[in-house]
C-alpha cells in the first residue's frame, strides 16, 4: 500500500507524520518513507488487508492512498496459480479449467409437470444441470414470490427423473436446511453483499453460484467470494450477468470483458447469464457465443416452454428448441475456442 | 397499463391475439382496443399492480408495455395526499411534514466511552437522534466487522445518559430480537432488496430507515418501501444517500433530485446522507445545506471525536465541532426554506 | 406516438385537451382517442418523426408520452430489410453482409518508417485495412496531438505501399479537403454528436466509420448515423467501443449485446473496437473473439511494433506478431459462426 | 506521479527496469526509486503533467500508475489560490467570489417578439444575462435546428431593448464571425470535449461557459477548461448540467456535489443548470435553491412565455412569472448561505 502525503515540514506536521507512521506500524506493518519536495510517500510493507484506505485518509496530513495488492487472498490467483475446478453432485458434472456448464431451466418452477417437462427436454438439448427458482425476489411485493418449499420439493423430484444436478436460489439464512439435497446454492446478484448470508454459507461445503452485483464491481464480486472462502468454503462459480447503466436496449448490460479480467485475477470459474443481462429471448444466443468464444466457464440460461405464460420473466426465456439450438450452437463455438487455444502460447482460460 | 400490439392480421395473429386479450381479462382486468394500421394498442384498467410487464411482453406479437400508474400503492401520494410524519420514541421525535430529523453519531460504535461522548457533543450541537454501526457491513471480510450485540448494548447505554433516539442498521432478521429498545432500524444500501427482511420488517411497528441502494432507482426505492408497508408497517423514514456512477472526485453521486421527485411521487420523508455519498468530510457541508435547501426531511451525519482512529469511515467524518458547525449552518438554511415556502403558493415539501 | 393524458373533466379541462388534440392534427397527423375512468389516451398516427415528446409533456394535461415507432428512417431495418454492404476504395474491401472489416495499426502515425512498418506486417497478418492517427483528440492539451496534415501524407504513403486502404479520424469540418484520398472518414466517440461536422460528411460521398460515444445509447448511434444519411450519404460503418460505467477494470465497458441490437434495428454494419473498450492489451484477443462470435462485421485493433514507445495509448497496443494470432484466431472463430448460422433457421447477422 | 513496478530481479527484468528509468529520465523528469520484495516503486518528479499515463503502462513490467499531482495547471487552485471573477460586457456583470450569475431566457430564439418578451419579463424578475439558443444541437435531423444567423441577430435586438449581456451557444467555428457582439459564448455538453472548437475559442478573449458533458468527470471538465486558458483566454465560467446514471426519473442526473469540488481544486466560479439536468419544470425551484445553498457562482435557467408551444425543451422551461419566484426565493437562499459563510472560519466558495 501506498500512502502520499503532503511535503511535511515544521513541527506540528512532522508530529503529524510521525504519529501516522507510528499507527501503521503498530498494525504489525513495516514502512518505507521517501521524501520529496511537494509529496512524501510511505510505502507499506506487510499484510496490508486488515488496513482500511478510508481510515487512513482521514489523517489530515494524508492526500491520497493507493492499494498496490489486491484485497483477496483466498480469491487470488497469485496465491493459487492453477484454475480451480469445482466438483458437484461427487464430481459428476465439473466447472472450470475446461470444463464447461450449461446450466438451463424456467425462471420459477411452477407445477410438477412444468420442471419435469422442461427439465427432460433441456437435458435432451445437452444441459448438465437443472436451474430454477422457489424463492424469488421480485421488486414488487404485488408479484409472484416463488413456490417455496414446495418449490424445492418439485425440482427434487425433477432431479430424481432426470440426474441433473440442482441450481436454485437462497434468499436467507433460514431457509438453509430446505436446500440440503440441492447441488449448487444461488446468491443472487441483489444479495452479492449479504453479508450476513456470505458468512453462513462460508460454514457450508456446498457449491456455491455467486451471481455479481447489479452496482458491483469486479473486485467487490471477488471480495464477496472471499468471505465466502475465508469461511472454509472454497467451492465457489461467479457469474457474470449484467451491470446496470444508462442503456435502456437491453435490460442491464453485459459485461463480457468480466470473463477475461477474472480469469485473470482469480482461479475461480466465472460462468454467464445471457437471459438476465438481455432480458430479451432474441439476444441469448448471440451473447452465448460470445461468452463461449472468450473463455466462459459456462452458461445459464433460462428455458421454459410456455414463455408467454411463464409466472416470471417471460420475455427472456428461450423455448425448448431453442435453447436445442444454442446448446447446439455453443458446442461448435467451445470447439472453435479450444482450436485456437491449442494454437495459442497462453490459453485463453 | 398500455399494451403495444404488432399491427394484427390474418388468421395466426387474430388468434395470438385473441389469447392475449382473454388471458388479461381473466386477471380480472378490462380491455380496450384500438386499431390502427401498424400497431394496435390495448389498454388495461383495474388493479395492473399484479401484472409484470415482462411476461406480457413474452407473448411474441406484443411489441412493448407501458405502465400508465406506479406499482406502488401503499407508498403513492395519489391515495394518500397529505405528508406521512413518522413519530419516534413515543412522539418525541417527528419526521416530515417540516419536522426535521438530525441524526449524528459515528459509523462505528468502538467503545463506552467513545460513543457516549460523542452522543453527548451531537446532543449539545443539536441532534435529535444517535446513529452508531453495531453491526457492519464491509466490503472486505477482513475489516472491522462492529461489536455486534455488544455495540447494540453500548448504544442503549448511550440513549440512557443523553434521552437521544437510537438508530442502528440490522443486517440480518436473526438479529431482531436484539433491536427491541432501538428506535429506529436502518435498513443498509446493500438490503434494499433484501425482501425476506423487508417483509420481517413489514410484522413490526418499529420506524425503519430505508437506504437507497448503489444502483437503485427512486422507483425502486418506494417499492422496497411497498414490501414493509403491504405488511403493516406504515412507519418508514426514506434515504437518499449516493448513486454508483463514473465520477470518482466523490465516493458516490448524491442525487438530491431524489429529494423532490420522492416528495412528489410520495407521502414518505425523506432524509440525505451527506456522509456516505460524497466519503470525504469536507463535502459534508455544503450538500446539507443544499439537501435542507430542496426540502429534505432530515440529515444523517457521521461525526468521530477522533476521525482519524476511527474504526471505520473516518475520512468522512466530522469532528463534534466541525458537527456544530454544520447543525448550526443547517438551522439558518431552513429558516430561509421556511421563508420561501411562506412566500409560494405550492410548498416544496 | 401514444399520449397519456390525465383523466379530463371539466370545462377547463376539456378546452386544454382540445387545444392539444388541435395542435397536433395542425402538424398534419391524426389522432384516435380512448377515454378511461383515470386516463385518456391519444394515439397519433402518421410521420411522427418531427415530433419532439418533450414538447407534448410541457401541455400540463400530459402525463406522459410513448414513441412506439423508432425515430430514424434511412437507418431503420424496417424500411430496408437487407443488410447495407460498404464498398471501400471502390470495392476493393467491403463490410457487411458477411463481409468482415479487420482494420488495425497505431493509435497515432509517428514517422514513415512506424507506419510503413506496421502497415507491412498487419496486411502480412490479415489485415485488410489500416488506421492510424493524424489528429488525436486528448483529454490534456499537452499531450501529444497527432502530426495532422504531416500525418495525413504519412499514411497516404503506407497506403501506396501495401495498398490497404486507410481509416482516419477527422476532428473538424476545416480539415475535410486533407481527407480526399483517405478512403475512410472516422468519427470519434468524442465527436459522434458534433452535428454540425455529421452534417457537413452527409454531403460527401465518402465511407464514414461512427464510433459510439461514451454516453450515448445505440438509438442515438442511430440517430446520428440518420443525420450523415439524411444528408444524401448512406456509406455508414457502426463502431461499439465501450460506453463509461463505474467498472475500472478496464477503461471502458465493452457493451457487446450491442451488436445483435443494432443488427435487429438497422440495416448499417457494425465493428467492434477491443483496444479502446478494454484499453488494456492482454483481453484484446478474447473480446476480439467474443465480438466475431456474436456476428460483428468486423474489429478495429491498435497494432503497434514498439508499444512502449507510442506516442499515446501503448498499454492497449498489440505487438505485430500478437496482432497475428488474434487475426488468425478471428478466422478460426468466423468459421465456427458461419457454421453455426448454415445450421439456423435465422442466421446471426 | 508514482510507478507501480512487479518487484525486478533478473538480468531481463533488471534492463528492461533500467530502459524504464532512463526514457523517464530522457523527459527531463527525476525519479526516486524504492525497492520491495514484491513491488518497487518509482516516484516521479518534476512537470509530469505531459506524461501519459497510458503509455507508462505499456511497459510491460509496470503494474499501475498514480497521479499524484492534477493533470492542470493554470484552471488549478494551487497555483492561483484567489477566486477568479468573471468579467462580462466591460464588467456590467460579474460572475464569481461572491458574484451571482442569474442566466434565463428560451430554449431556443423563435420570433422577435418572443425573445424581447421573454428578456423584458426576466430582466424584470432579477435575471442579470439572457441566454437563447440560435444554434441548437437537437439529437434527431428532423426537430428545429435552430434560427442560425437569424436568431442572433434577435437575440441582439433583444439586448438593445433591454441591456442584458447574451449568452448562446457555438456550434463549430465556422461561425465564430456570428458570435462577435454576443457577450458569453456557450460551449455546450456535447462539445466540451470538441477540442479543435476549445483550441480556437482560445485565442479569444471572450468569457466561455463550458458545461460538463453526459460522461465527464470533472477532472476531464477542467482538462477542457484548460484546453481554453493554455491558449490564453482565462475567461471561463463553468456549469454542471447533470449526467448519465440508470436513474429515469429525473432526465440526467444533477450532481450538485460537482459545486464544492470545483471550489476545492479551481479557482473558476461554477454555475448550475437545473433545467436541462432534471428536465422538468417542477424540479427547477428546488435545484436553484440547492445549488444556491451549496454555494453555486450561479444559474441558467430555462424560461418560456408558452411552453407547451416551444419549439424546444418545453418541458423543462418556466413561465415568467414562476421563474420570478424561483428568482425571488433565490435571493433568500443566498442572504442565508452568506449569514453562514460570515459565522464560518472557512467560507463555503
Amino acid at each position: 500500500m501506498i500512502i502520499i502525503v503532503n511535503a511535511v515540514s515544521g513541527a506540528e506536521k512532522e508530529r503529524k507524520f510521525s504519529d501516522l507512521v507510528h499507527w501503521i506500524e503498530s498494525q504489525g506493518l513495516k514502512t518505507h518513507i521517501s521524501r520529496g519536495d511537494f509529496t512524501t510517500i510511505i510505502g507499506v510493507v506487510g499484510d496490508t488487508m486488515k488496513l482500511d484506505p478510508d481510515q487512513i485518509r482521514s489523517f489530515d496530513i494524508v492526500r491520497d492512498v493507493k492499494r498496490v495488492s489486491e484485497p483477496f487472498k483466498e480469491a487470488n490467483r497469485k496465491f493459487h496459480p492453477k484454475d480451480s475446478v469445482i466438483e458437484i453432485a461427487g464430481g459428476k458434472v465439473k466447472v472450470g479449467h475446461g470444463n464447461f456448464a450449461m446450466i438451463a431451466g424456467p425462471c420459477s418452477v411452477e407445477t410438477e409437470e412444468q420442471i419435469i417437462g422442461i427439465a427432460k427436454s433441456v437435458k435432451a438439448a445437452g444441459a448438465n444441470m437443472l436451474r430454477g427458482g422457489a424463492f424469488k425476489p421480485r421488486t414488487s411485493p404485488y408479484s409472484f414470490q416463488g413456490l417455496g418449499a414446495e418449490g424445492i420439493k418439485l425440482l427434487l423430484e425433477a432431479k430424481k427423473e432426470t440426474g441433473l444436478p440442482l441450481v436454485t436460489e437462497i434468499m436467507d439464512i433460514k431457509y438453509l436446511p430446505l436446500f440440503e439435497e440441492v447441488d449448487v446454492i444461488q446468491v443472487g446478484a441483489r444479495n452479492m453483499q449479504n453479508f450476513e448470508l456470505l458468512k453462513e454459507l462460508g460454514r457450508t461445503n456446498k457449491p456455491i453460484l455467486l451471481k455479481r452485483g447489479l452496482a458491483n464491481t469486479i473486485t467487490e464480486l471477488l471480495m464477496s467470494a472471499e468471505y465466502i472462502m475465508s469461511g472454509g468454503n472454497e467451492n465457489i462459480i461467479l457469474c457474470e450477468r449484467g451491470i446496470r447503466t444508462f442503456e435502456t436496449a437491453t435490460r442491464n448490460t453485459l459485461d463480457l470483458s468480466a470473463v477475461p479480467v477474472v480469469h485473470e485475477l482469480s482461479h475461480l470459474p466465472i460462468i454467464v447469464d445471457p437471459s438476465h443481462s438481455t432480458g430479451t429471448a432474441k439476444y441469448v444466443k448471440p451473447m452465448s457465443l460470445a461468452a463461449a468464444a472468450c473463455g466462459a466457464d459456462g452458461l445459464i440460461i433460462e428455458v421454459h416452454n410456455d414463455p408467454p405464460h411463464a409466472l416470471c420473466d417471460g420475455a427472456q426465456s428461450l423455448r425448448p428448441e431453442e435453447f436445442a439450438d444454442v446448446a447446439r450452437s455453443v458446442q461448435i463455438m467451445r470447439a472453435a475456442a479450444q482450436e485456437v487455444n491449442a494454437g495459442a502460447e497462453t490459453p485463453l482460460a
